[in-house]
């Protein structure tokens, strides 16, 4: 089993509103690069910025990384668009970041990047396959080519109480911007990311439907966001068996639009409970709050915990928090309750 | 523990009479990036060349791999000069390839490669890391570098017989063409690699030397370029401690050499046999016979192997052979021992 992670950034993470507005936006586009660095070395190394909340809530990668840490995965990251350098090994297909999804271009070389994505899914020697993603902004642009397919769109948020109408406008703004209505895309997919979308996705999708192409099992590692990949993949017709693991908490904010998502796009899901409020540590408490959610394969991971371990990652993950700077107590201070739905500094997007 | 493996290819390599003259030397760039493919993937993914000689005898990296599959170990890919695209995750610390060590200058950013890598090496979380290498020509330069730093030198060879006297006439015309004589770099060891080295010297003792000021426990994973980069950093004033661990197969050819050279640099030396006499496979028989004899960190990787493990190790790597399309029998067709001495096709340099 090997934890494909493509990483990348949109400048569309910048729109005020939808992101971490008012927090530094500009500390936001070393997110991914931050992640993979946890992801690979249990903290950043390289990379100024360290993906903690205000409220003390962690990037997904810390969680990504307490699973491997505890199961043991292998892992390649995938550089599709990555604005900062990385200490973090990376596999290099080329793509460049993607352009804010209200001009008329988001992923100009969207097409390009699939392709060489799946030439990369067709060769690795693996059985199994998990794809995670690290993107600012992924669910805003999920929003947007599952809209420009003409799907029904639910998408979720890293925030608390989700800015999903203020989502909605900017994906109204971008489809008026490249001329498309709702719909448009229905046949062409990479059309719609190309159009509206993020570079993640055309590579996501593209080793996807390469691994998938070789027979080997392939697992969504994420929320929303997959499920705007499964509907790419879908709409470019490929029809192979394919499933999406993610997190209790994007099930819990979802309802049950996310199992009839799955449904629709014929994909088995995986949700599963890390039995975070067993415990007071304040990492673990944002998220039962609802924070981030899900990200950097970190559903996936979890799926991958036998019975018994999970307490063994909870463990796992407060030392991590430690590296990172986040103290190990409960929130012991009762203001930090009234930024729960602020911006997260230099933290994962909308 | 953490396998640190800067990659990188040399002009050097293509001198003909001391690397893979004759079979194809244009192959022999393609080497290192389908080793870290090997490390990584277990077997070449994007690569056009399998490294395995006419003989049978697949890349060391076959055999890392073969450890890492047993023991498990975080690996770290540097890029320190690939000349070809690599589908495994690289760090890139932003070094080029290296040209002919007959060239007035060899690795013209010697110095900047050092001081990226050896931030690198600092930052690094690990408490302890093995550094090795691969780069086709590697024995040359090594030998090279040492002659300007007025050490006694003798290096080893992936051939069977070791083409010294031809390396001696070519690090001769080097130091020439570089205006320099034996001991003339002394005190600078850095001009010596620039002037006669490989790009991958100054990755390796940059990180080295950054890793070992943050306090990291490091041990240089290969022969007799393991003991160049020792020398270099000794001549730097670096006084911490080192090893070297390495194959029986560098020890035997190098008799007490290598003892001696280790206590001139104080390193602490483990040699490791994989007990390839114990199979009748063709790989490994090519082993025992001399060739290969080292690189990818394998000396290194074998000293990971816990008693009683050997076997698995020796086990695994008859499965890497397999999938590297090497017959898994003994060698039953005696002309191949009239070209044992050949060149390897896409095969590890002098």
């Amino acid at each position: 089993m090997r934890l494909v992670l493509p990483a990348g950034t949109t400048e569309t993470a910048l729109i005020d509103g939808i992101s971490a507005a008012g927090a530094a936006p500009e500390l936001m586009e070393h997110t991914p690069s931050a992640d993979v660095e946890i992801l690979e070395y249990g903290e950043p190394v390289a990379s100024p910025v360290t993906p903690v909340s205000p409220n003390g809530c962690p990037t997904p990668a810390a969680v990504t990384r307490a699973v491997r840490d505890v199961v043991g995965f292998d892992v390649a990251v995938i550089d599709a668009g990555l604005t900062r350098s990385t200490a973090a090994p990376t596999v290099e297909l080329g793509g460049g970041p993607g352009t804010d999804i209200r001009e008329a271009s988001a992923v100009p070389a969207a097409t390009a990047a699939f392709d060489r994505a799946y030439d990369y899914g067709t060769s690795l020697p693996d059985d199994r396959l998990m794809i995670g993603e690290t993107v600012p902004g992924g669910t805003t642009t999920a929003l947007s080519v599952l809209t420009a397919l003409g799907e029904p769109a639910g998408v979720s948020s890293s925030l608390p109480t989700n800015p999903v109408e203020r989502k909605r406008r900017v994906v109204d703004e971008a489809l008026a911007a490249s001329d498309l209505e709702p719909g448009d895309c229905e046949d062409a997919p990479l059309e719609a990311i190309e159009a509206v979308g993020d570079p993640v996705q055309p590579t996501v999708a593209g080793i996807a439907a390469g691994a998938l192409e070789a027979g080997t099992a392939v697992t969504l590692a994420g929320g929303t966001q997959m499920v705007a990949v499964a509907a790419v993949l879908r709409h470019a017709g490929i029809d192979a068996g394919l499933s999406i693991a993610t997190t209790s908490f994007v099930a819990d904010e979802q309802g049950d639009r996310l199992a009839e998502a799955c449904e629709r796009f014929d994909c088995e899901l995986t949700v599963t409970d890390p039995g975070f409020d067993e415990r007071d540590h304040v990492a673990m408490q944002r998220y039962c709050a609802g924070e981030a959610k899900e990200g950097v394969g970190m559903g996936g991971a979890l799926s991958l915990v036998p019975d018994g371990e999970m307490a063994a990652v909870r463990d796992r993950l407060e030392t991590i928090c430690t590296r990172l700077g986040i103290e190990s107590g409960p929130e012991d201070d009762p203001t930090t309750e009234r930024t729960a739905d602020g911006p997260a500094e230099g933290g994962r997007g909308p």
